[in-house]
């Protein structure tokens, strides 16, 4: 089903037109015209050195428990990245080629030539973020001069390769380079947190931390959700397949995880749907859920009361609420049968908040104890229905540009969409939301330097002057998030966020 | 319910970074490139002494009929601006705090100590048109020269309330100051218009209109629409609980309004759903409506319905129909509860036209006679159905960007999304659609600013010529809006819009 | 119904603010900024010779079969010109007064008084695409040096009528001027294609395709379906009202067009719904909508269901598709009655492509060898859905900005909103899609200025490098098209698409 026949390229000729020096650009995503670039340059002198906060994302703990070395640079830029997969695959090179495993099989293609097809087809991603991150990566970090292209893809491969076998790109060094102060992954309901245990052990439970995403116990339309529930029971010695049994295993996960130092939940769902439902309803929904017997409609009730259930947990325990809806996830049904989940086929598609967000609200909107940040892919909803609603309830904090979205353009589409009616500070800072580890800081520079683009409009518009700039960039830069996650204040932070 | 407690703000150091000189660049809002900026300031210098023309706000008639002083500046400036409650109600601030008044209670807080707050918190707005807008009253109305936050609060407060007990500052002499040659009101269907009348009776007529706004009258779902009715009965004598009655009611409330200057009605439905059923079938859905049995769907189609009777009454009595539609009133229960209505918590959703007017449309549209002004919070439409149906049916104009939208950027995306497809000639000018007294001249000059940017940016590139720039910010800035709302030529104005 | 009435106009005084001298920008569409608009000039100078490819139009076969000179200056500019018809008629120019016939009627204007209506009424168009184009088509075609209004009809109308009497402006002369290497026509399911047969047997065949649009078989609510469908039936020998039979019939009408050079097939439904039926359920579902007892949703089912029979089709001949949904035809139903389609009152809809593809895309979507090309109305899809789609699915290919958004803020949308997710290498290049033979200069320019401003934006800040930007251009102006629509390669061309 799945064709490994590659459509024909254009064909490149690159020795030809393109000079091979990789360069990055000093000012690179700043205005052009003289005075605003000259705003922006000094917003950014004041921010570009200071920690990286990264409230949300998907590394592997493991990497940070066991601190060894990667392998190669397939395995560690290429093969895990859907972003990459995904603009390759769509230009008809198989998975299998890069070095992806199908389900249980092996990866047939040696990485170096996975590697090899990378380089050959990177010209794809002209004006994609990942072409800006890979490049400031390649530059910033292996110290590549030339450019990536068919004709340096093993000068690459080598060099890359031989770096990871050094003690300076071992994972925990790696956030030390990166002056990384915190990094959340992210885990699910049945997880037993082995790693972070480890990790608190050995002194780094203050930097890298576990965030609770329970969709797997949440949502029926997950895979396994009845052994899940079974499993949580275990864990806790409640009896889940009980409604009040499975409230009470949610909430002592939620203690678990909160115990190893998680700040946050998070929450895949198809739609930001909620639903508020009586205990006695929610009950027969939940047996319904449970006994397969539920239909599509009923799940997506089920998924809704769930997540106003988790919002009154949170009013409880403190522990910050994240909604991540409108992926429609494994769109690709061959490739996702022959490889799994998260090879860059999931698919955004139109959500509303408005109205599906009400019932939640109803229930703990006016309480400015609880804290949900919202997310979305669907930006048609920026000025529409998520800055009014930023705008207004206590509760809300808008998330950063997601996905697809964090990139330049998302960054413009966000805040000149956003800030008119939420202004800055209904805004929850930063997130990458990435398990590309390598790519952190570039990412972060990347949104660090679109703010000051943004704010250097501002001030040579006159609609800000610049003391206020000054104060506003280092709040999207590191204050907003730390409020946002109730993360301790840092020595370094020029201006203090409260908590 | 409503909590009163407040989020921690993020530490505000004001007094280290921030100077506290308040000044308004002369050339805000225009391009930088000095180019652009060249045309902009030319554009500008032909239109900003124009007189304001304000075809549709929510300013109290009782000011300009009693023209009795302003109480204090939290009174007039911070209680009632929707748009700066809800931003400080967002970050945790009770709107008891801000000196709102509970359903059936009283105000709780000291005017002053809510001023404080409000000024303690100003930074919130930062980015925002609300920041825009009151610096420009702070700096060009009450000349002040400092920033407005925690350490001036008591000179704003001090300084505002002084001045609001001088004669320049009571209600007409306003209207004077600011240029103010037409500024119409919103009435309900049954206001029996006093204020106007005694406004007609000072000989302030011509300047000081009502607009005839009968949702209360329209939409079963409104609270009291049988009492409603029935006064409109009253007020007429007609037996407005039949349906003939009812339509001749509303017939004769339009002509009284028209008869005390009133030149449009205006509409503010939940979507902009339009029907067109039969006598029979609409008299038999009335019926429903006023007995309570009617459906949440039968009572979209009802006032649909009334959409289209009140597009064929204007056909007959000349006065231009205005919709605003899609906004979800009252979304905050809890808030609206102890509150009521206006108080920042109405938030927009999806919703769509090409299919919604259809039915209306298939009457009137193709009458010239016949005008309907369109209004959206959903910018969605702008490109794909708005200036498509706009650059279509001899009936339809685009009203200005709305509300949430009423700023630079939402501006900006109005006029590059609408004019490819509509051009300049299918929309209406300028509103300011506020209560915000003092905030007029700031907006219409914020609006005129804008139209000046984005001409010069056409100019700039080639895309109209200069001279054409210079016939069409005339026609945006003051001849667009005459000749949508039908309103009388002014001597002032330099190219003349026939009628 | 329709009136002909018009509105009353803003008065324009032409004379006294305008100068009268009609010029063009060399510059016009590039950045203002100095940098930038070097780059952008540089770019522009490597592509603007190239030949013109214009896969996806609307001309008629008819011209270039019988290579007749067209009569005057309204008949081939003016009346078929939809843009054009709907900006008139939105201001209350009667359709008649711009010389369209009625059904069944004649025109009831003379030609130069329909032109004199257009000068007059010509500064409507400020600030839309068919201002730019017809101003281009001028000032370059005509050599017209002062402006057009009312003062300059008659010049207009006698200029350009008499040179399209000159042998220069024949249609294949015209073909010839253009640099016009390759142009597709779009031809019905039952057209016998005897202008194509007469154009190949004249040595033209090569420059001068059809398309295969069979929505007159496919939609059961298009007027004549079953006609339509007994037609194809007639022309194959096949027994094209059994289900075996209709898709014989389809896939040898499919051959016939590609026998005469078609290398596409066209779809304009109103949603991309797409379906895969069992063989039985389709059967069945075909009879009842050729039995007229179909249910609106019962049509839209079987539209979806042969878009994906049509996508089986084209894998098996090789034939690419294009989509083009959304637009809900004859909005005006008076208008469509009196006057029949394509007057300017088709009105785009919400659609949507996530979900309404996949079942499509699950028979599909993973083969290299066949290629589907989307468009769309509905802007909000770019980054929501359309660019995610086209960054996974081999597939599938991104078309250019359509219709109303075929303009400069439309192409800058369609860049800054797909190419961050989908890169330039999955879109398709520029469609001019227009019946307007002498704009398509004018167009394919207006697109080549716009990627090279595009372009010179992301190099001057940073984002791609000047040497990629110098591919790039050439990709975008002529090497995609040519790969998407799988054209032989040009001597011409300076980068090779391979085929």
């Amino acid at each position: 089903m799945i064709s490994t026949q590659t459509t024909t390229p254009i064909a490149r000729v690159t020795n030809k037109l393109s000079s091979n020096a990789l360069k990055l650009d000093p000012d690179r995503l700043f205005p052009v015209d003289g005075a605003k670039r000259q705003i922006a340059r000094r917003l950014y002198e004041s921010v570009k050195s200071l920690p990286i906060i990264s409230p949300h994302g998907h590394t592997d703990p493991k990497w940070f428990a066991d601190n060894q070395s990667f392998t190669n640079a397939s395995e560690l830029i290429l093969t895990p990245d859907h972003y990459v997969l995904r603009m390759l695959y769509s230009q008809g090179i198989s998975l299998e080629q890069l070095g992806v495993k199908p389900r249980g099989g092996k990866a047939s293609e040696d990485p170096r030539e996975s590697w090899r097809l990378f380089a050959q087809n990177y010209y794809l991603f002209r004006g994609t973020p990942s072409h800006l991150w890979l490049n400031t990566v390649f530059f910033e970090i292996f110290g590549m001069t030339v450019k990536f292209n068919a004709n340096t893809a093993d000068l690459y491969y080598d060099t890359i390769t031989e770096a990871l076998q050094t003690e300076a790109f071992r994972p925990r060094s790696i956030l030390d380079t990166f002056n990384v102060e915190f990094i959340a992954t992210t885990e699910g309901a049945t997880n037993t947190l082995s790693h972070h245990d480890k990790i608190i052990r050995e002194g780094w439970g203050h930097r890298v931390v576990t965030t609770f995403r329970p969709d797997d116990v949440l949502d029926p339309d997950h895979h396994g959700f009845k052994n899940n529930i079974e499993r949580i029971g275990d864990l806790t010695g409640h009896d889940s397949l009980s409604w009040t049994g499975y409230l009470a295993a949610l909430r002592e996960r939620r203690a678990y995880f909160k115990a190893r130092g998680a700040t946050a939940t998070d929450h895949g769902h198809p739609s930001p749907a909620t639903r508020n439902f009586s205990n006695t309803e929610a009950e027969s929904l939940f047996q319904k859920c449970l006994a397969g017997d539920a239909t599509a409609s009923e799940c997506e009730d089920f998924r809704g009361h769930m997540l106003t259930e988790m919002a009154k947990m949170s009013l409880d325990d403190g522990l910050v609420m994240q909604l991540h809806p409108g992926s429609c996830r494994n769109h690709n049904q061959a490739l996702f049968e022959a490889f799994g989940a998260d090879k860059g086929a999931d698919i955004p598609k139109r959500v509303s908040y408005t109205e599906h967000l009400k019932p939640l609200l109803d229930v703990v909107g006016n309480d400015t104890n609880f804290k949900l940040i919202l997310f979305t892919l669907d930006e048609s909803n920026y000025a529409r229905e998520l800055a009014p609603l930023a705008g207004h309830y206590p509760c809300l904090l808008l998330g950063p540009p997601w996905w697809f979205h964090d990139s330049p353009e998302g960054m413009i589409r966000f805040r000149s969409q956003v800030t008119e009616t939420a202004g800055f500070y209904n805004t929850a800072g930063f997130n990458d939301d990435t398990r590309a580890l390598l790519s952190i800081p570039a990412r972060h520079d990347l949104a660090r330097r679109m703010d000051c683009r943004f704010l250097a409009e501002l001030v040579s518009e006159g609609r800000i002057d610049q003391d206020d700039a000054d104060e506003i960039i280092q709040d999207l830069s590191i204050n907003l998030v730390r409020r946002a996650y109730k993360l301790p204040q840092s020595a370094t932070a020029k201006v203090s966020a409260a908590e």
